[in-house]
């Protein structure tokens, strides 16, 4: 059946499809499938419906687009060519999959301009666009003015079956439903298809049921493949319910379009194969030759470069009137988006002295994550269902509730890979909000795909972990980090700071923090002590920022060098005491961060860990793994190499050997 | 208000409620508030309902309970102490949260003889119990026979609002109820408390309609404190549905009876206090002291005793008919049950020459899966929505559907983690089943928690993770697995292969199907490759058992040694063999699993690693981390420190250095 006559706006649909075609079948890789069933609901969306600026791909208030099925990249790099993005020239295209370009298998924000998250991970791009529609309510909530809508755009998402069957969906879902985000928009492209097959081998509930049940607004388009009129109204109809999230459900033919493939799993993950290709091109009606789009349709989707420079030229407006009369709040958010912080915004990171308080650094960070909510207005956050274990409440700040965004507590529930990746997705909403997560470290294995991909997409969020060892205690080893420290520091990008008390927390928050807000911002994660710790004399903030150094030392070459992190770092500081009494030349090195230290130059590096000093023994309440690295052929650790155990902390660490006296005899162990 | 007198049933679930109280109240620690709470309703089900046999916790055709809400692990221990269970006598109630007690302070299966799962992590108990129903169902469908049903129970769970929040709940509820695993009955302790408060500030869906949209019977219990007719009639109403699965939400008080703490997130997760365990005494009319049980309520509980002997005197007879009309089936099922593997099971496992075939080796594992699955009857899994890439399809095995529960392919959709529960759940059964999951090695962070608990419970799973490495190629970073080899190495107790070749798959089989038999199991997991590789000269099944072993050796001491894993052992090998040509002793050390090598004697490492060869060089596509311990100070290694890119895979092994020629240098390097 051919076509003989195409509308402008199946022309259009089919250049988005036929982009995707080629693109795949040029590279032999890719998913074809999603971009051809998807291609009418996401040219509805995008040429009717949605605000952006393709020349300024960064303009504050553009609506958000979040391909959650981001296999499907296909779909979003063609409409981003089709519309006038720089980042994905026809060149672009051609190259899709390959070394270096800009159009990678799947969507990745800090390599190609214009893409809002990273998406893959099945599941990760809803719950993004969560965050990005809760970043956009705190924000208007906070800036805008009963004259002024400054801040007001819409987060849209396509997601797929895939994304629907993951946990981390539901997850972020439920708390959708519960902050009755109404400017969120999802999608679900219905198509039935999975790799395994149809969806009904494993996938028959009732999705829009559940969502309903998540307290959403739910509507469903039968025809999602021509009903192009039901699309738009159905996005009409989403718009105009302004307290709930929306949900609308477009059933779809995966792979429309190709004759034999179709409506398979075949269509989902792989090119169509050149005689697939002829017949979709036969089947549809399109007589262009490959990664030919017809002028029509590309004048007509070109228009979106007009449309966008107005609306950015009516929102400079808007925000040039908006300084003008609300001087104080401009200033404010133009320095967020800057990615500036607050002249002298480090004064207000807590201080402390041996003589202050012992306490856990959990403690610690609570006051600190207070102390800097004060002068850092973009700092908001929360736990999963933890807030009073982890510390992380801000004081007089607010819960972010239905009706309340302007505050600044957002309490997750026990969702902690849901809170993952909606604490990405407010760094990345790009307005230079700095969110916050919480759990117990041992808990990070729920949400790992979700810190890693903060390190991966430049998200600068804080990752604030208590419990970071077997000292917590009582809860027993399901609670009990063990190989969690050791398996952050794995992740590229990642900082993972363990600090030993007062003063290195600060100093993790000073690095946190400035690191969320650089160029290419670095998310940092922290593991605090649930235990008590005394504060020791020679910690230092700016030691932090080196990720290792000297918190104490004795004259001359050391015999030893004991090397600690968090609370074993004052074990090693009173071993040391004791050795000396015995007349070793005994150093401590606080090594609160791996990643920093790596980055330091090579004389520093001597200068902590000089190469004639072999005899090392590192002190830490996890895995040994790594350890050799630090310590040597000639050094030992000290570690928990399997699961700990139930019983009070004290006497935990002490069974596992975590005391002065046992750090004793190890060094002198090592110095034979 | 002091109650005067007390029903037999008010005295049983005081009983529970004070056992609670008191052993948190003494260790200081714990969460009383949920068994104050769900006392009732667990009284009526332990009580009226469940079949178990005290006297012999390990009976096949017993009743489960998963108490997925593990932190008010209390309510179990008061149970099983007072039903009888020798694993918990009072000495042991005392001694709750103490070091080397049997009463930790979540439940772990492997302590304490009559828990079914080790829970403590929110959502994994209910994705258990899902997987405990899978192994009932699918036993009863291969084992039963019109005359006989010898597999025949129920599983019961208790989940609470932080099970609901979890992401993984739903992705096993979805599975369950897709399913229809009609004996799987689970109780929903709406308590209306979570660590943080009420849950109206994180938590306001509609649970029960989700369920429903699962394709769940869902009830209500309105007063889960006092009604106890209710609930026993809604456990009846939940038997008589036998094609879905049951949720009852019982709506309780938590914390019941303390007349100033229920109610609140104060009784959630501390010991009452001294004041307040006084006045609950007193409120809820209880005279009896500290971890007194009344004579009537203990002589009450106790006859589970005898019903449990009755119950199992019957099944043994029924066993023993069934052992005479059908005794190859009941061969089968004794030897599944003992841990035994059937004599020569091992010869089924693939061999491979030189001249065998390049391949990749999840096409192997693939081939492997198949070839065991004749002689292992018990081998049963499947892939999270990846069969077709992940090579895990048993032929002709058909699907474990609804109604076609014998068959062998499990279908886990999209749901990673709650796959990886499900299997822990059917490992954890009892029964011998030998249960694998699958899914992209990258994934395993999306299901990180389950894989921990299966070491740490002993639950013999085989996880199978393909596409191990950058050399996935095109689907990029998100997909490209970098830390995940490493970060799973540091998991305890369990084992790690990354085979290099085909005898290598078949080697690490082996290794995966003993240790999941063995009486403590330990999980194995696999990290297939993607790419086609050639098979080796010296890969060996009998290698694999020790860890590491010599591959490629040339006469005498060698210069260097090259350390392969997985896809760059041949590249080791091809490097060794040009090094040799320049007159260099190279060996070539293959090491698939670093846990086994650990666990050999000193002569087998000394004879794999001489310590006097220190120049050595570990080639492995993932991060450096860790491998300084075995290339010691003096060595290096070829590794993968940063994310991974989308491009062709040959393309992005070549650009990170993955060639044999750069292994050439880099050895030559380390040489000096």
């Amino acid at each position: 059946m051919v076509a003989t006559t195409q509308s402008l706006e199946e022309l259009c649909i089919n250049s988005i499809r036929f982009l995707a075609i080629d693109a795949v079948q040029k590279a032999n890789s890719g998913h074809p499938g999603l971009p051809m069933g998807a291609a009418p609901m996401a040219f509805v969306l995008w040429d009717k419906f949605m605000r952006f600026n393709p020349k300024n791909p960064k303009w504050l208030n553009r609506d958000r687009f979040v391909l959650s099925a981001g296999h499907g990249c296909m779909l979003l790099y063609a409409l981003m060519h089709l519309t006038g993005f720089d980042s994905v020239p026809m060149e672009e295209i051609k190259q899709f999959r390959q070394w270096d370009s800009k159009t990678p298998g799947h969507p990745e924000n800090h390599i190609t301009e214009g893409i809002e998250v990273t998406t893959g991970p099945l599941g990760q791009g809803i719950a993004n666009a969560v965050g990005l529609a809760a970043a956009e309510a705190h924000l208007a909530a906070t800036f805008n003015k009963p004259d002024c809508n400054l801040i007001d755009h819409y987060t849209y998402v396509i997601m797929g079956d895939g994304c629907n069957m993951e946990g981390i969906s539901g997850e972020a879902a439920s708390l959708a439903g519960h902050w009755g985000l109404g400017k969120l928009i999802a999608f679900y492209d219905d198509n039935h298809i999975s790799i395994d097959g149809h969806t009904d081998i494993s996938f028959t509930e009732d999705v829009s049921k559940r969502f309903e049940a998540y307290g959403w607004h739910v509507q469903h388009v039968t025809d999602g493949n021509t009903g192009l009129d039901a699309i738009a109204e159905a996005i009409e109809k989403a718009k105009a319910v302004t307290d709930k999230p929306s949900m609308i459900k477009v059933t779809t033919l995966i792979g429309y379009g190709s004759p034999n493939k179709a409506d398979t799993h075949d269509v989902h993950g792989a090119a169509l194969g050149p005689d697939e290709v002829a017949a979709t091109r036969k089947n549809l009606g399109w007589e262009y030759p490959e990664f030919e789009v017809p002028a029509d349709a590309l004048s007509h989707f070109r228009q979106a470069v007009d449309r966008g420079a107005k609306y950015q030229e009516e929102w400079d407006q808007l925000f040039s009137d908006y300084k003008s009369k609300y001087p104080e709040d401009a200033a404010t958010l133009e320095r967020m988006v800057s990615g500036k912080l607050p002249e002298g915004w480090a004064d207000a990171l807590p201080k402390y002295t041996p003589e202050s308080k012992k306490d856990a650094t959990r403690n610690q960070s609570g006051a600190t994550l207070n102390a800097i909510a004060g002068v850092l207005p973009e700092l908001i956050g929360g736990s999963a269902d933890l807030a009073p274990s982890n510390k992380t409440l801000l004081k007089g700040l607010g819960d972010f509730q239905k009706g309340q965004y302007q505050n600044r507590n957002m309490r997750f529930g026990v969702r902690e890979h849901g809170m993952g990746a909606i604490c990405n997705g407010i760094a990345l909403h790009g307005s230079g909000l700095i969110p916050y997560g919480a759990t117990f470290l041992v808990f990070t294995d729920y949400m790992r795909n979700s810190i890693r991909l903060s390190a991966l997409a430049e998200a600068g969020v804080i990752w604030v972990m208590t419990h970071d060892s077997i000292a917590l205690g009582e809860d027993g080893p399901t609670h009990q980090p063990v190989e969690h420290i050791a398996s952050l520091r794995l992740i590229p990008q990642l900082l993972v700071m363990r600090p030993a008390d007062g003063n290195e927390t600060s100093g993790a928050y000073k690095v946190a923090v400035e690191k969320a807000k650089s160029s290419h911002p670095q998310p940092t994660l922290l593991a605090l002590s649930r235990q008590g710790l005394p504060n020791l004399a020679g910690s230092s903030i700016d030691g932090v920022a080196k990720g290792a150094y000297i918190i104490s030392d004795g004259e001359g070459t050391p015999d030893i060098i004991l090397i600690g992190t968090g609370g074993e770092t004052y074990q090693c500081v009173d071993a040391a005491e004791k050795l000396r009494e015995e007349g070793k030349k005994v150093r401590v090195v606080s090594m609160p961060c791996w990643e920093l230290f790596e980055e330091q130059d090579a004389a520093y590096k001597e200068s902590v860990f000089p190469a004639a000093v072999k005899k090392r023994l590192a002190v830490e309440a996890g895995v040994s793994f790594g350890w050799h690295r630090y310590v040597t052929d000639e050094g030992a650790t000290l570690s928990v190499d399997t699961f700990g155990a139930s019983a009070p902390g004290g006497v935990v660490l002490e069974k596992f050997g975590f005391t002065v006296d046992n750090i004793v005899a190890k060094a002198k162990e090592v110095l034979g």
